[in-house]
């Protein structure tokens, strides 16, 4: 199974593009739409919905994984194994959370390039192929790095900051809920969130955090939307009082 | 094939997780994303849409069905076998058209759960596991009911409301068209809609209601958007005049 | 492979019935989203984004293609064979950059007709089951046309109009980027953009235009929204000077 985590929308022409190849290259092999809305751009963002989501997948899965600022600059493409879980993209901190709570991991540099590489579609000129071939079991021409050779953004372990904004307008935070007591009070853009167990522990428009269904700290409001309601953003930062 | 109606959008990680579930349950049977943007939290609006739309698949097709405000609460998952057709989701009225015009009905609660239930996403643990069983052609774990033991609400049978606006702007009402004459008029915020067979029958920015393609009542406005040019909004009432 | 380019949206009902006929007509043929958000009703705008796009598919891929203001009417359903892709479509131009620059062309009427036909769902109804005949090998009920009797609209060979814009907020115009020198500035809304090679070439906040991954010229902002910072709009006229 090739899962896909990237900025490129679903409607336009890069998810299908992508999956083109992906069907040309590993018949028969399923590509499955994790995100296709990861904040644009921001790697340290996607990093921690990533790592988050990644989790539940088995072993074997293979992620192609493109936030990707820095499409035609020199930073490397990348090939990681992480417990089991094999990820393919860009250099630039998106794996730094999956690297740093690996047991076990390798990574390398992808050396393998397409006949025709695109100046600003690595996702579908070269990470696209490479997935495929990993997904049919067989390693792409690459050169082994020590952990210490890719990026190493000194970022916090969690990120008290909005990472992702659902289609319930519900926010995510890059906060693991098992760090947090329930007793942990939220505070976000002057608002004090509690926490609740589910939307029944809240009266009507009343704000709560939990854990939400992949283990991050997520703000919602009852029957309403948090991101409209308690006027959220993306990367906002929510301060923790325990 | 399973059929996917729900309101849990494409790009963000709910769906893609739903699928992950239900190609390591049931690999190889197709799923189709019918509605990712059922009435949000709207079981109401929903069920109209659904008895609708599921009426043109053929017999054998289950359906994931979640719109599902009161996850976490006490509210039962259900099993529907309706005309042939499957249907898994929440006991809350989302099958109430479905039930009322079925001719051969059967009805469960389901008893199987998973090893771990989250909280918040009953779609990925508890219905897609389930939705994979049935199409398989396996039973799962599940109490018969009575049909008058589920959620029953007091509905009409034809909704005089707005229960989904689509991509063009187009608004559909809950009213099956057959049950209208071409001469009714109706009236949705103050502005008076027509019967036209197509477009063609209307000048440019005229207003017009049409049997849609799946046979609900349809108010578009020629070359405009409906839910723009005539304010329109989600839930709104129609009145007909006949 | 069943290639779609519509612009039917992919969260509501439509493509999802589009590919439950193709699923049902080409059982394990795969159908990849493309284009889901082509210009609606703009069958100019759209005719320039299909022909850069298609191009890099290869000989058999079917595109079954919708945007069709005119369902309904006595526009005519079209059947393309260029250069060994297929396409099925209505004929009202969105053939016409496929048309002008194939090499071996040829075109018909489609003959057949469902047993049921919808007044506004062709996609559904007649287009996707004509796909699916075709990605299996097979011909339609059809009568060939000479190339000039399908529409032949008198558009220009490359547009100098904004026909795309992406999730990033970049805009895609209808100039095939090899026709244009490098020292080419474009003139938009008033705003002055120059070519860049990639992002890097720029500062921050900086518009750039460049060859996109499908070779049309693309405007983008470094680290922005064009489509915000530099108020653009689909169908907007840019200004070429060489």
């Amino acid at each position: 199974m090739i899962v896909l985590f990237t900025d490129f929308g679903l409607a336009g022409p890069y998810t299908g593009q992508v999956k083109a190849v992906l069907a040309r290259e590993a018949p028969g092999v399923l590509a499955i739409d994790l995100f296709a809305d990861a904040p644009a751009f921001d790697p340290q963002l996607s990093a921690y919905l990533l790592a988050a989501y990644a989790r539940e997948f088995p072993a074997g899965t293979v992620f192609l994984c493109v936030v990707d600022p820095g499409v035609g600059t020199t930073r490397r493409p990348l090939w990681v194994e992480a417990d089991g879980r094999s990820f393919v993209g860009p250099d630039n901190g998106l794996f730094e959370l999956i690297r740093r709570r690996a047991v076990d991991l390798k990574v390398a540099t992808i050396d393998w390039r397409p006949a025709k590489l695109s100046a600003t579609f690595h996702g579908r000129d070269l990470f696209a192929p490479v997935a495929a071939r990993l997904a049919l079991g067989r390693a792409p021409l690459s050169t082994p790095l020590r952990p210490d050779e890719i990026a190493r953004p000194d970022w916090p372990d969690d990120l008290a900051c909005i990472v992702y904004v659902d289609v319930y307008g519900n926010a995510m935070t890059g906060i693991r809920a098992d760090t947090l007591p329930d007793a942990a009070l939220l505070i976000v853009n002057g608002y004090e969130v509690r926490h609740g167990r589910t939307f029944a522990d809240t009266r009507e428009g009343e704000a709560l955090w939990y854990a939400n269904s992949n283990g991050l700290v997520e703000i919602a409001v009852n029957c309403g939307r948090a991101v409209r309601d308690l006027e959220l953003e993306l990367g906002m930062t929510v301060e923790v009082e325990t």
